[in-house]
């Protein structure tokens, strides 16, 4: 195995990834120095992901990259902040060698530049070698994102009121099913669709126009991360509120519509699966009209999905999904908890 | 071995180190907000420690909690800016149960009280099990530090002039030795010797104080973290300078003056060894006099301890240590590189 040594990895490979912000100090300094805009917050989130806990060992590395940035992104998504940029530690194990981390670099350098933010900073560790017991360990990447919102106009997860529709935007399931479809534990389905179930698992969009748009409008947002119930339910649990959600108005790609028509059991991953990185928001219901409206702006559907009710004792704040005959559908998985 | 949830986790242990920042929505938001004085610039910077590699798997949870976080706040204090709060991202072994992880929230708690700052958020995963070949790894910590500086005044790495002084504060080597000895290779130690030297690896002193009183007097600052030279070099390289020492200058403690008596090849420790966050920072020579006030004002040594020079090709922006024969001394060991 070759690999640079640390100075020469943040030289070669990441350095070039700061290039377009001069507080980055060509990340040869200890900090990053970066400008808040007078009327705004800042915005900061970070987020951990493992091989072989968050992606799968032999995931592309220039996705995996991608993937773990776009999990921060999708973060600030939610809240309707805009990206002023990341950290980056990362953490290699035995396997991320030079051919692995050049890879992963390309990656990281071509979705900064997409979404046009600079790598700030960043620190590089790695695990001891496995052969001592007890010693090796994962390849980790922990990213911090940091963004900005108009001071007072963040979407937080505690606004949402009896009443408000709950809507989600693009289709749910997908990812869940991209992973099953990795895992070999998707029977029957054509190329097109096992390539647009993968490519939902391993390359998210966060919705970062969408999210902005919702300011001053959505009244709580989240990303679905954890699973749409789960998640939904952090908003529940947030706002003091339970929600009602209708089992025909969720959004279901044609691929995962096929799976399910061949196995209704499926439906549990589109209630309970994670990693689709979609928003789920609650809009005061006389903002009905402006739904349509966000979906033709942003050019992806977004879906009324189910109403805010009032949370009472024997219900506490849940999710519940009513199915086509009208009764509450059960939810098995109620979402990742990554412990 | 007994361990909490995620959620559970999040909420009885590290909640609570959020209570003073309504910006941090009690842990239960995806994100942060964060205020930045409209005059200021935002610091951040982000440093994952291993065990195993940065601290001993048997150092005391609480104080594993205390130097993860001083030495992001180190950082920023290099920097001359005032902390903000901090994002906690943890991967627990299977070795961090929840009486491990109760003493580490206590740890850190205690610290963030000490320096006045919030926990702002964080992400808390875990290792598959280490029964799989392949799975497993330590306990690791990645700790994003926020902080402001007025805008234009943080002092960077690049700004140091041939015929300033090097200055550092406090004493240097003490963190290595401590190292040494909990190893069990100093020998002939006393107790309060050892003591004060192992204090000074698990528990270094982050000089916020000392940082913000160099801010319009530094022309370049670093934290000593991977050794006095190896420190030194990142402001020469990032200058353009090369940097004269003088052993017989350098602040040395009682306790690691007395190992140097009997084993001078400790030397190396002083000159090479890391871990001290101490302050290393160049000070144009007009400004000599304010060395003293600096000490008086922080209680604490502050040592010229050498001259910027101009570089010549044959000296690649480095550091000479001149003995006290005037011969330059043999710098063995450059620096700690974590990977």
């Amino acid at each position: 195995m070759t690999r640079r040594g640390e100075f020469e990895l943040i030289a070669s490979l990441f350095a070039p990834l700061s290039r377009m912000a001069s507080g980055a100090l060509g990340l040869t300094d200890d900090v990053a120095l970066i400008d808040v805009a007078p009327d705004c917050e800042l915005v900061a989130t970070i987020d951990t992901v493992i091989a072989g806990v968050h992606f799968r060992v032999d995931d592309p590395p220039d996705l995996v990259a991608r993937k773990a940035l776009r999990v921060n992104l999708s973060d600030l998504a939610a809240k309707g902040a805009r990206p002023l940029g990341v950290l980056q530690a990362i953490t290699l194990s035995e396997a991320t060698d030079d051919s692995y981390l050049e890879r992963y670099a390309l990656g990281l350098g071509e979705d900064l530049r997409h979404f046009g933010i600079p790598l700030l900073g960043g620190d590089t560790t790695a695990h001891r070698p496995a052969t001592v017991p007890g010693r090796g360990g994962p390849f980790t990447i922990t990213i911090a994102a940091l963004g900005e919102v108009p001071r007072g106009q963040a979407i937080l997860r505690r606004g949402a009121r009896p009443g408000d529709l709950v809507c989600v935007s693009g289709t749910i399931g997908d990812a869940a099913l991209g992973l099953l479809a990795l895992e070999g534990r998707l029977p029957a389905c054509t190329h097109a669709h096992y390539d647009m179930l993968v490519r939902r698992y391993r390359l998210p969009e966060p919705r970062l126009a969408l999210g902005q748009s919702l300011r001053g409008l959505a009244t709580a947002c989240v990303d679905i991360s954890d699973g749409l119930c789960a998640d939904i339910g952090h908003i529940c649990e947030a706002s003091g509120v339970r929600a009602e959600l209708k089992w025909h108005a969720l959004p279901v790609s044609a691929a995962a519509q096929r799976r399910l028509a061949d196995d209704p059991s499926l439906r549990q991953f589109i209630l309970g699966g994670g990693d689709d990185y979609e928003l789920a928001f609650t809009l005061p219901s006389s903002h009905r009209a402006r739904v349509q409206e966000l979906a033709m702006r942003h050019d992806m559907p977004v879906a009324v999905i189910g109403r805010v009710r009032e949370s009472s004792d024997s219900e506490k704040n849940g999710v519940t999904v009513l199915g086509d005959d009208g009764e509450p559908m059960p939810v098995e998985k109620s979402g990742f908890t990554h412990v």
